[in-house]
């Protein structure tokens, strides 16, 4: 399966970063795990076609060096965990989980875990470490419903497959499509799931780099538009006895801009703009959120020290490119995790199909949009 | 001039109101002032190519009956006024007026006048009239920079122009482009200004109407699409010796859907959706607002009836529909905005050309997209 | 031990409800399940000095019968669950429950199965049942940090807690201080925990119930201030050897009036003036929260009925009193979980005291606050 | 008329800056223009009891130099301008003016003209100037109320009153009470007005200085609560035959902490701490704003250079020492705006008078509270 980029039917204005890939905000790291068990009827404990992504900022010790962050709300309509304190703190200190909707608690309650074995005086004040810690932690965790083709009830996705998760995270190229957190989620009835792209700023934009990971989940058939042709008025998928529920999306932007998290919060709202393109229409069911950091800056959990010694940037000169970076990175990822995807058969025998990408393709040139120009 | 859908470009998945204007929610009236004066080099007085627009919930006494109401920013790069107040209680007290950047101020001092008269008990507290009355009045005023072609720095829209648009204010069709706070606007460097649109909402969805009224100031020549084909890349007006500054974008929306103001925030949120599908990338310097109101419910100003019987409305059902009919009014309003100016030439002889539309018709042909299907 | 009420050193200008609890709302109910196991030397299982509190806005089945709420940040360095979507939508389907920091997502979880058992359509769409009923359930968890006294690490407060406290929930008296989510907490570095008050509107402000439940856990000894005397100048407990971090608060509004969450989030904003009251500085690692909720209006989880007929309420004439409703409530609730607290001895020998009352009421004598005029 | 620190009924845990004034943060200058004309009956064009304050960041010119802040808003009731640029690119671009309600426009009007002279290039763009402007400036102005005593509806502040306020501006002492914006406006139905005050740091929080200035208006007679002592249950004004509307507050907050505007953010939620202590029950129709700016960075109006250096600064470990150095400014800055205010008559006869000083002392010696210990 191919990356869209890779048809020839897709054209950005600014350069993708070497594996135009979140990956490509050098020292963020993606790791999956995917969870598939049982075929056929659900039992109340199964059949499972879920997971867990991790988007990790560095490789060092979140907790200890927190990262710029920020989050934004679309539509609210979701089960998102650790919003509050990466708004009020402007920091995230744990890496940022994508999953299962019900699932979010039982990876909450791992990360945790994570966080207080490589931080062994998280909640335990002075006494106990004669340090200076905070009294607990914050994990962040994003996710979509698949319970079209999984048990949601069931909530598989725990400490386990985090772990996992954690494992496989690297740098480099991204597995995309029905894997990790994209296992089970469906895009304009399509099979969705896990895509990503970046973007390489000019010079005069400070040569930064901007990734985007997305976990699609969202979508009627009709509304699927690529690269502005219409292609769900054309070719849709079999219609399935049972319909979902209106779907989500969810979005992490990386970049490696020292921003600080209101700078982040203005990239978040382009966010939707990139949305936008592939043809929501932005149900009233939908979870849609958007998660960004900057890996540039680095907060310690506690310090004495005030005063930290940082380039800050100022945005506006730049803004208006960072913002196609966003969202040209943002439409591409979307596709990639359609384009990526292959077909998924679930609970129940639900089933999600490959978006046909041959058809697409036949289907962009007859719209004159082949080769992209 | 032909509004986009007399050119069988465009075809939107739910039906527009009457006159497919703001308008079609009853009750709404728009009206607007021209000012154009002198020609040539800046002078320090003009020339002038501004004005103002004025939407009117409703025919009567708005300080008496408020409408309920809610602002929305999505990037706040603009001078607006009377947002606080309307997102603390929800409610509208005057019209809405749109205006030249710089004018704002001038012009919420003449909605206060005209408010004063009106109500002429405002700001005297009980004293002098025996009424209970709040002590002041809070103006809306939105607005998008025409410096391009109008002198901004000597703000000649003030009471008598207020006035103007008022004694102009009607229900039915809508004079669209380079009108009141159309007059001396660019969009995608072409001659912007005043569009609107409108859907009406199928019986599952309320039966409502939603109307939307823009003024459209942003956007690169590169970056229009129209109905999802790049025209940006074919068709652009003259470079002129002269870059204007990004530019930006107010959207009004009107509903009889008995909305409050968290309701009417969500449909807000669903108006960036539609400006992305015109090719907005959000510019840096933007100032992108939505106004959103809904003529159903009526507050008055102050009273000691706690209790006001009005029938709440449970959104969730239908939000998918009325998500739909605010993207797609956003998008053929800004449409509208394009299509039906005029070529306007300003000061310093700065011109901003009506776009070519019959080379627009004829690029959509070459993408597929006539007869729209 | 007291009430404050009880000791004549407290007086509102507003009267409480009938057990000046937050239960004084109609239908209200609240559960305590209080986790006290192991003593002295902290093993990494225990001891465990901690619990959970539920407050249910109805007897009924809350997710099939949503209510009106709203949520509110004042500082958000807390971990509370469910946010987002309670503003979005403006409504809350399970019970709100308040515990001890890292307990929360366990909690959430718990609240999850629950309510599936309620509700077992949830998360199978239409298919396994061929209702109408949303992928999901939101559960909204409140917490702040008993890990001075209790080994936050663990985290044992999950399902059989939360059950436990579901049949422990009963309208009338509400058990105040070291109880359920109190049993571990502090304030001003004396035993805190929950408390409760309510008052009771006139006549011309609608005749409601305004109900305050608090979760206490803030504050450094020397800013108590009861009724503006600086008690905690003149009494302060023995210093313990480990300093706990900062402190949290969560505050739980609930009312009878039939508002929106725009006007919920009015009176939100008022429980920072009861806070501050008692002398909060609001630290900065403090994780202050309010949830409001109405209990009037009935929100179906699904349903093709658009329109529902419910009092609309213009709050405007009232406000001033529903402020002043909401601050004493919040104020008295907060000396009611102090007042309340009976001294505990936690993990590591950790020692909270009971603030002393007679000692407090001696100096209220010699500040001129007794008996309260 | 003394400051309330002068009368040995106030004490701070932090000290106060050398003029214990919003001056004393460097470069920090306040001027006043005091408008008084006409006495007796209401003629629709006066009496007059009104004015303009303007906090200035620094002497140089702002616009080319703009300072970091952000707003806050507790209550909306109100018709400030300007807020939100400010959220969103977190800068202030002029001096704040604090005005009558109705003046606001006018006010920002003169901002303009003002911003107009010293950067002739504005509104402009490119071709006139050759230079890289952006085309509008962002004035800020806040409000409150002087109805009672003042003409209102005749907005008698502009253009000569903010160049008065200009010429006025300096850096140490600052006038306080019944002076420029707080001419005409009341405090819990005394005369209220300006006020001022300031904190200065430990080293151990960064050594900064925190200053504030208030333009009061607010509050019911019996809810004035001086340093924890019910005040306003012993001491009242006569009561006028005319009440006055919901009053409102306008709170500035100026620091050299090289501040961010989400770190400006949490201060200005503390504002809120200090005003409650005052007694304050946040009426419904208040208009409740923070404004907040730092000093030390300055941002260009526009530059190709990206970078700045500056330094960041980890608010965390120093933000409890923060809050309360805002907190007790807030409140200090209050008192002052009351103890310096000499009684005035206005229009129709209505007269606010001063607060006896003298009484508030001798009732503070009743409750203990002098000499503050």
């Amino acid at each position: 399966m191919p990356r869209i980029r890779d048809l020839a039917i897709y054209e950005s204005k600014l350069p993708p970063g070497r594996h135009n890939a979140i990956t490509d905000v050098a020292g963020v790291a993606v790791g999956h795990s995917t969870v598939i068990r049982g075929e056929g009827a659900w039992t109340g404990n199964g059949p499972f076609r879920t997971g867990v992504t991790l988007v990790l900022p560095h490789a060092g010790n979140l907790y200890e060096e927190k990262v710029t962050a920020v989050t934004h709300t679309i539509n609210g309509f979701g089960k998102v965990y650790g919003f509050e304190q990466v708004r009020e703190l402007g920091t995230l200190e744990t890496p940022i989980a994508l999953t299962g909707t019900l699932n979010v608690p039982r990876v909450a309650d791992a990360l945790m875990t994570i966080a207080i074995e490589q931080n062994p005086y998280i909640g335990l004040g002075f006494s106990a470490t004669g340090r200076q810690g905070y009294a607990s932690v914050n994990p962040v965790v994003g996710e979509t419903s698949d319970g079209f083709l999984s048990d949601l009830q069931a909530r598989p996705v725990g400490l386990a497959e985090v772990r996992a998760a954690l494992a496989d995270a690297a740098s480099g190229p991204v597995a995309e499509g029905a894997v990790g957190a994209g296992t089970g989620t469906s895009c304009f009835d399509w099979k969705g799931g896990i895509g990503t792209a970046s973007r390489q700023l000019p010079q005069e934009a400070g040569n930064f780099t901007i990734g985007v990971l997305v976990q699609t989940n969202y979508g009627s058939p009709e509304e699927l538009t690529v690269v502005g042709v219409p292609v769900g008025r054309h070719i849709q998928p079999p219609k399935p006895e049972t319909r979902q529920e209106d779907g989500s999306i969810m979005m992490v932007l990386a970049t490696d801009a020292p921003f600080d998290s209101r700078q982040l919060g203005r990239l978040c709202q382009r966010a939707t703009f990139g949305l936008a393109r592939t043809g929501s229409t932005c149900h009233g069911g939908s979870g849609d959120f958007v998660i960004a950091f900057s890996t540039t800056n680095r907060i310690p959990d506690r310090t004495t020290k005030l005063q930290v010694e940082k380039p800050a940037f100022y945005e506006q000169p730049a803004m208006s490119l960072l913002s196609l970076a966003v969202i040209e990175a943002v439409e591409e990822a979307i596709y990639n995790s359609l384009f990526m995807a292959h077909t998924v058969v679930g609970r129940d025998g639900n089933t999600r199909y490959a978006l046909p990408v041959d058809e697409v393709v036949q289907l962009m040139k007859q719209y004159g949009r082949w080769p992209a120009s």
